[in-house]
């Protein structure tokens, strides 16, 4: 992998980023555990007021929020990242400290290094090296939100985006995420799915029965088996009546985009050594991008241990989670479900909604503001984006689109395969780090002069 | 409840046999522990050798068998008793020293005192009164059968049955267990369902994986949900093919004897709070007597702890327990599970076979051996005898059955709903241990007499 057409005058600005990220990554913003939360909060804040940034801070519920904005011109540009970290156990699979970033073979080790404190780092640096070629002003207008809630699900956001939407408005938004291939090549995402976790639980008794009741008792793992056996098919369709109904078709350009997204899956089967892919080769990313579908994460009941065990258990549940598309909402599919399961005969299953609980969000790929991010791409990094019209994941997109007017987002960053985030040896390529930057570059420019 | 008619010469001997029960409860015989099984062993010889009897001892794959032999006449009765027990933990809520048999309030507590040391000294106490009537003579053959590996599957006895089969020969064998209504009925059992357990494990991928890629990868839990889905119904009818195939139809007494069992399960249906009981109330007692079901004992996969997570789980596991009926093989069902989940596409999910593994066993309820007893119980206790053709539950019955010539076996004895067998407080009723000598006494007299 090469960064082809570096700039020169983009070293010194590298090398500024690359030691603000070391301070940040020093700081252990875990917000799980609410660690050092405010204290990064005003480290970030230090960092853009530095650049002439106006920053205010709103309260969220762990940890405060910053929105902050410089610079003026003929195009707005939204930023989202966020500032915390996942925790940084199992601390024994580290080759180096957690909190000490550390460069290695080209690599930089370091919670964080990747997600996210790399990607605001590289995209700081760009900030101000577009200062630096327009003699200290900044030729567009920035607009940045920087989270501190991110991994432990953003219970704020859709609040503070909701209440400081006159803050945010922008022409497009460039979302926290984003990676390269180990060619170099960048990948695009331009939509997450929603998601909507739920437990089902199923009671039959008060305790545990010997199991040769189970003549006379019914089962509360077979009764929640019926249940999910009947809320998707064989390849991965779920059928819940409704569940369908309403979905936005994506666009000629997003199918198109999905149609030259190389392979089939063959490295993501091939890590995991998975035995059981569904859909056919060349539906892979169609049904990443696009298909809803509903997952069965755990389940729980009765006897686990070694051997067998006579037992008929008194309850068991099921955790499930859904991935949503547009034009899917999260509390209209627990309707739909709980009148599937009533259909069923299985009304005495009951619906826990667990926090997790995101809308679909996704932009056209024939935007203008994508096609911009896509050319800058293309321009840092000598190689054709891969545009994925949506993610297969989910997060906090929703708000940013709904209450700001359609807002496209767009998700591109400093990412790699074996990156490793929130895991031990979470890492960030260098190659990665400075192509970031020049790709922030290349799109503050174009959005400055409107093309 | 009342003892009626307890003959006065019964008073001393059930007085010794509760001597000897003190005795055996205080030896810790525990099998799963392999605690003081010799010893328990030796103690059991020396009492039996006592009364005249002739003991060998046939090793066992836990513990020693002993099979012993006394008296002499028309008649031939084979007894099934076993001097293990289950650990006495949860010691805490003992309320007296389990291994010290503790008198209160007309119940004798301690572990063992019950199942199954109760027994065999209340049937012992029953042979040295019958001595005692017939001026130290045993008027019929007693052969006597007592393992120490009851309490794990005892997993030597189909062997030993078989090979000791010359010394077993009998004209019915009285078995280990049985107990009594809260008003004295006695309550019989003539057969004991079959068992076989299995677990179904379903695995995708070498690790779990991000429920994201759900959309490309199956998931093994839905997988194992399919198929118990579609191995009952739910009205809980097994359907997998061939499964109800050649039942051994019961006789009409077994249906007359199933239509007077009294009641609807309300006593089970109260003291577990059931909520989904199956079947119509008129069906209870059909169901546990006759039908073959299958249960679901345990279910593991994925994330089980609060809230939710996104994970694809690599794997899963579901247990199974199938109860079966005469006419059912264990093996024959393995293949026909086997096929039925290839048939339906889950030719992937693995079937492994437990150690829990008994073919059923039933006798006939006209069978004159079986009459006797229940004579023998209406004379002991003054009360009809409730007699289900099979219990719900499993055991090793089938040996007896199918090595000694359709041998029937009869469980009558001294337990009683509030007994708490293999818990904290194990006890058996003062009452009932006096009932089990005079049904002891009885039974004898009246196979001696040929009667």
């Amino acid at each position: 992998m090469t960064t082809p057409h570096l700039p020169d005058d983009l070293t010194v600005h590298i090398e500024r980023g690359l030691a603000d990220l070391r301070d940040l990554v020093a700081l252990p913003s875990v917000s799980a555990q609410g660690r050092m939360l405010p204290e990064t909060a005003a480290a970030v804040r230090a960092l853009l007021e530095t650049e002439g940034f106006t920053v205010h801070e709103v309260p969220g519920d762990v940890a405060p929020v910053l929105i902050a904005e410089a610079g003026e011109g003929p195009a707005t540009l939204l930023i989202y990242n966020h500032y915390d970290v996942q925790p940084e156990d199992p601390l024994a699979l580290w080759d180096s400290p957690p909190f000490e970033l550390t460069e290695r073979d080209g690599r930089l080790y370091g919670r964080g290094a990747s997600d996210d404190k790399g990607e605001f780092a590289s995209r700081l640096a760009a900030v101000r090296a577009v200062k630096a070629r327009h003699g200290g002003r900044l030729p567009l207008r920035v607009r940045w939100l920087i989270e501190g809630e991110e991994e432990v699900g953003s219970p704020s956001l859709d609040r503070v985006v909701r209440e400081q939407a006159e803050h945010l408005h922008a022409d497009g938004c460039w979302w926290e995420f984003g990676s390269r291939t180990d060619e170099g090549r960048p990948i695009a995402y331009l939509g997450l799915k929603g998601i909507l976790a739920v437990e089902l639980r199923c009671r039959v008794a008060a305790s545990d029965l010997h199991s040769s009741l189970g003549a006379v008792v019914d089962n509360p793992l077979y009764r929640l088996a019926r249940a999910v056996a009947s809320i998707r098919d064989e390849v991965g369709r779920v059928t819940i009546p409704g569940f369908l109904d309403g979905l936005h078709a994506p666009s000629d350009a997003d199918l198109d985009a999905i149609r030259r997204v190389p392979g089939h899956g063959e490295s993501t089967y091939g890590t995991y050594a998975v035995t059981r892919p569904l859909g056919t080769p060349p539906e892979y990313h169609h049904r990443l991008n696009l298909m809803p579908v509903v997952n069965v994460n755990g389940w729980g009941g009765g006897y686990q241990g070694a051997g067998s065990k006579t037992v008929l258990p008194a309850e068991g549940f099921v955790k499930l989670d859904f991935r949503l598309v547009p034009g899917q909402d999260p509390a209209r599919v627990v309707e739909l479900l709980r009148a599937h399961l009533n259909a069923q005969g299985l009304d005495d299953i009951q619906i826990v909604e667990l926090e997790t609980h995101q809308h679909p969000a996704r932009a056209d790929a024939g935007h203008p503001f994508v096609q911009a991010c896509l050319a800058a791409a293309r321009e840092a990094s000598g190689h054709d984006p891969i545009v994925n019209p949506s993610s297969g994941g989910s997060g906090p997109m929703f708000p940013f689109m709904d209450a700001l007017g359609g807002l496209p987002c767009v998700a591109m960053g400093i990412g790699n395969s074996g990156g490793r985030a929130h895991a031990p040896n979470e890492n960030v390529r260098r190659a990665d780090f400075e192509y970031g930057v020049h790709f922030g570059v290349a799109l503050l420019e174009r959005l400055a002069r409107g093309s």
